[in-house]
């Protein structure tokens, strides 16, 4: 929850003039969002989000990120679609950062997922994967298993400040999860962030999926092991199999899954706890004096990697396959 | 610029329903206000600011506040009226702290005032004390003579760390002032927190006066010295004349200002000042690990008020009196 860049008035008066949207009757930094800063920009068209791309996106993604939203949204994805400014152009800069301007999407996001929103969310996950498998442009995942044995090193020597034989135990997951990390399962763009504050909901109904950020070419079953860890877990630490089921099968009814993806689930959930966990872990260890956001416990993705660890495979996740 | 208070989707929900407002669309927290948590709540019927009084904030003072509100507004002054409940009430609770939603008022902080802008401060200043002159209510400054006295207290054993010789200049400062302060200006409703970002334009036009949660009665013209340090003063640390004599002539224009008023101006902002000197120096003495507002650097008001003692008398605001 941060601004951590401000626009000066005439700045933004002359950047607005690039689109055709209004005039500005407010702007007000958003208290959300951690790599970002955004701004609800309020015209007398409408709202809008105007993002500013702090140094944690690579501005080389951008053209990708851009380009899927308005990608999905063209086919009925409830994502943003960009707003392109006079020139054509989605992606331009302010204050000296890139930045782009997106339609405001209506909608809050749940602070106490229920099993209806982890329903909607399945299917719409499925709707975004099926969206995406036309979409031309690739982006790696930088968040794999390169990625992990990355932050793995990053992290090796402090981590167990944060709990006693931490290191060890990633150590030995990472080793494990290398071995067996399936390479065959169905790939395309996935959101790879799907967490509860990345979706809104009007009551039960999904109404929008934001921040794209992390936004890569991967196996879909893995997006779906990402809400898993996401959705599914009480803030009691316990894993709750209903909502789980509830997600996977409206994910199922709008796109199928393999015997082979369902198999490859516990696996790909303890990769997806692995991945939160070591970059919890890495903001952890490296907390800057006076940041603005506070860092979130690695812990608990410690705590859910054990839990996919130590089930006997994916009917834990309440599915009947 | 902080959300120090989530609200859960069920609390909001019924915290929304006793208001006839509409249905909620949407809410943001702000990343704006270091006392209290704000969020852009958005209906179906428009938008609104929904503000969680935290700590800082005296529960007692709040129908002060609030009531202000609503007879300023009521008056003409381009303040944000409260919006009363079902029951009457503006002041309710919500996840257990007081709470209370205004009016959405349009416009944008101006990031670099120009001289224009004081013009338009200076009026709605004199504005908002003729149309508080009716106002029944009273509220004791608690940032002044006294309350600086036990800032000072807390702070002098450590204002040396903040700059030499510091503590010796704010004893000399606070006798000079406690001798001199005057006791026979005209008294009345301040805002006593006017600073730019708490001030909306649109284009040139004042458009919102909010954030009044320090208001409270004392004399008139110690509300504009606090204006003249907040909005006069460029970024490069130079005053400028010009905006000063915009800002009060506007004033006066609306409210006559007396000789004694004038003749006061030096020594209220220098006042002015130093209270300003004060809370940011004890919050820079006491900042909080992992807060999540970066504390204002409490130098840059040493330096106004050594401005306003240095001066020759109220002539060096660019007035002709």
């Amino acid at each position: 929850m941060a601004v951590y860049t401000d626009i000066d008035d005439d700045e933004l008066r002359d950047f607005v003039a690039e689109y055709d949207i209004g005039t500005v009757t407010g702007c007000k930094g958003i208290a959300e969002g951690v790599e970002n800063t955004n701004y609800l920009l309020q015209t007398d068209r409408g709202s809008f989000i105007l993002t500013i791309y702090e140094k944690r996106v690579d501005a080389r993604d951008l053209p990708f990120f851009l380009d899927l939203l308005d990608h999905l949204a063209g086919r009925g994805v409830p994502c943003p679609p960009t707003i392109h400014g006079r020139d054509g152009r989605a992606l331009r800069q302010v204050a000296g950062k890139p930045a782009a301007v997106v339609t405001f999407l209506q909608g809050i996001w749940p602070k106490r997922p229920t099993a209806v929103h982890c329903a909607e969310v399945g299917a719409a996950l499925a709707r975004l994967h099926l969206a995406g498998q036309d979409f031309t442009q690739t982006r790696r995942n930088a968040l794999s298993l390169d990625g992990w044995a990355q932050l793995v090193e990053a992290t090796a020597s402090r981590a167990d400040e944060v709990a006693a034989g931490l290191g060890a135990e990633i150590e030995r997951e990472i080793d494990d999860l290398s071995r067996q990390w399936p390479t065959d399962l169905a790939t395309g763009v996935i959101h790879a962030d799907l967490f509860p504050d990345n979706v809104f909901f009007m009551g039960d109904k999904l109404t929008g999926l934001i921040d794209f950020y992390f936004a890569c070419t991967d196996a879909l079953a893995y997006d779906l092991a990402i809400c898993l860890n996401a959705w599914c877990f009480e803030r009691s630490a316990e894993f709750n199999s209903t909502k789980a089921r509830r997600l996977l099968s409206a994910y199922r009814q709008v796109r199928p899954v393999s015997d082979a993806e369902i198999a490859a689930l516990p696996l790909l959930a303890r990769g997806a706890a692995l991945r939160f966990l070591l970059t919890r872990l890495y903001d952890w260890l490296n907390q800057v004096d006076g940041a603005m956001v506070k860092p979130k416990d690695p812990l608990e993705y410690l705590h859910k990697m054990r839990f996919h660890r130590r089930i006997d495979g994916p009917g834990a996740y309440g599915l009947d396959y």
